[in-house]
């Protein structure tokens, strides 16, 4: 097979390294004569992958302790309802949600909740974060939710924890498409969320971490399988967790850990960000429409300026194994989604070609 | 490794056929150079999976054009919410939802689904299903939900299609831990929902297969992500869905047609039912409590008349190879999954066992 450097969005690249543990375990995992698909959730081999899985992620992202961690199904875009679902409960009814929009994730977000609050848009530009002192948020909101790297947009951004204004505020993050990627202070915020399949895993796992205070406020119209409070109380076993995915989320965050952890990863994201951006800032061939200080280092779209060469771009691309660069239907252009997986050498293929393409 | 039979209730025991290839193509799917797991689910690679995938399961249950199949994810129990919340749109307040209590999966429906609607249990017994013409049965209920095989209390039925009743009504079925294994008529139920971690794949798929003109009856707090007309008309992408489980049940349907198809999986669950249940039955020394006609043929639950004599059994079982045979916490005993990938070498290996302990 070809060396092939895949950008997609996700479901995106993984480690080789997960990729090729997982084919060797497929048949017996441990001597146990059973594949990890096969186990009973409860049985004491798959109990072992999973503890090891949210030891080591809890490890990973330096989870205090009243926070739970919790494996979960139905994807980030499930969230955009769960959350209200699972935060509302001790909200009188009338209850305002705070939200910020930065592009295609946000907007969903905020539209989904619209069916079981008020949500009021605290600030709204998918190019360039409005500066936080101008935005406009609710005194007694619920929370206030962000979409901290639009995936599509391209949009990334963290808020400014100096805002007094966010003083016993809940605030609610989707990380989906950038967690595991830089620093945090988890303990800054109220609920983080995750579909898997860009930093973590396969699709079909989802990771929230939630500040225990926050447990129990379920509306009465929450299914019982995404309680987050029966969620954690069972150890994400209320219902049959996707095991399989949790196994690989766990083999992937072995391998974060040997290469040194979140503080690495967030080196080499800058690194090989700031190589793609400079290359795409040389001249006007190609362009990224995102305010410099809001630029995405995980997802990255571009635009050519002569746009009937998309094709040839394309088919170039595809010719050299640079995979998946097309962008989203919605916005079009081109998108190179670089997440941890994706080693330096991809961005420099890729940055080669730009410049070939380019006549450069 | 030794020879194991993996006995579990779920997720349970997959073909060594299955598992093998996927080991095989786990780097680089048909020369793709990606693995399944990093495919965009929105490519034409995946999408050529999943539509062999939803061809091959329509053709092994001749599922009928005006029904919708769809792959979803939050596990069977979600679906005890999922489908009031997609089908109580239509009824005014007040609307009535009949149910067969037969164990505990219909117990866990009934507590959901009186979240959303009024409930009647219409027959209740967890050994022998009642006669069908005692169902007390609601006129105008918004529909009938029944469990056709319940996995912890091992009892499995087929309604009687002849009651004149069921004309126009709306049957609702939890057919998680039999599907595929008999052969059924889909023209006779509105939805179809099974959990895929007994005969399907691995946990974390749901198969929701609905007629299409119950599709767009969701109520307005049903969320987007789970909601099935939103679902159908995005082939099951309206957000990404779990593709490495639905590459792997895609598999597991190739595999059921090279067996023969649903039909002799039907025979071969009767064959290895019926050598096990003989076993049983030699004398008092196991007991399975659940009447003749409504023994499940996937999942078998049995006691020892001593049950002192458990731990000695568990562990003289699992000495030969023949594992997870304790029962579901919540009714003791034992318990025998023997789901499509189980071969009648490892029921003999069981009934072999049983004569063994028991002296014979």
């Amino acid at each position: 097979m070809t060396q092939i450097f895949n950008f997609s969005a996700g479901p995106a690249v993984l480690p080789k390294e997960v990729l090729a543990q997982a084919a060797a375990e497929m048949l017996d995992w441990h001597g146990s004569g059973m594949s990890v698909m096969e186990m009973s959730h409860r049985g004491p081999e798959f109990m072992s992958i999973y503890k090891a899985a949210e030891r080591d992620l809890r490890e990973l992202l330096a989870v205090p302790d009243n926070y739970k961690i919790l494996f979960m199904q139905g994807g980030g875009l499930s969230q955009n309802a769960l959350i209200p679902l699972n935060l509302l409960g001790h909200k009188p009814e009338g209850a305002t949600i705070d939200f910020i929009h930065t592009g295609s994730w946000s907007a969903k977000s905020i539209k989904e909740a619209g069916k079981y609050a008020k949500v009021n848009t605290a600030a709204s530009n998918t190019t360039a974060v409005p500066a936080q002192a101008d935005w406009q948020l609710t005194a007694d909101a619920a929370y206030l939710h962000m979409c901290t790297n639009e995936t599509i947009d391209g949009v990334e951004y963290q808020p400014d924890f100096n805002d007094t204004r966010f003083k016993d505020r809940v605030l609610v993050a989707d990380m989906s498409s950038h967690i595991l990627s830089r620093v945090i202070d988890v303990a800054k915020y109220g609920v983080i969320f995750a579909g898997a399949q860009k930093n973590i895993g396969p699709a079909g796992v989802t990771i929230v971490i939630i500040r225990d205070d926050l447990l129990g406020k379920a509306l009465p119209v929450c299914p019982s399988a995404f309680d987050f409070k029966l969620v954690a109380d069972n150890e994400s076993m209320y219902n049959t967790p996707p095991t399989y995915g949790i196994y690989i989320a766990g083999l992937v965050f072995q391998w974060l850990k040997q290469q040194g952890g979140v503080a690495e990863m967030e080196r080499r994201a800058k690194a090989k960000a700031e190589l793609l951006y400079a290359a795409l800032d040389v001249d006007d061939f190609y362009q990224n429409r995102v305010a410099p200080a809001n630029r995405s280092r995980m997802n990255v779209p571009f635009y050519l300026k002569d746009e009937s060469k998309n094709e040839a771009f394309l088919a170039g691309a595809k010719a050299r194994g640079l995979l998946q660069l097309k962008g989203h239907k919605s916005v079009g252009g081109m998108r190179a989604s670089i997440y941890n997986a994706m080693p330096i050498e991809g961005v420099q293929a890729l940055v080669d070609y730009l410049n070939e393409f380019a006549g450069r």
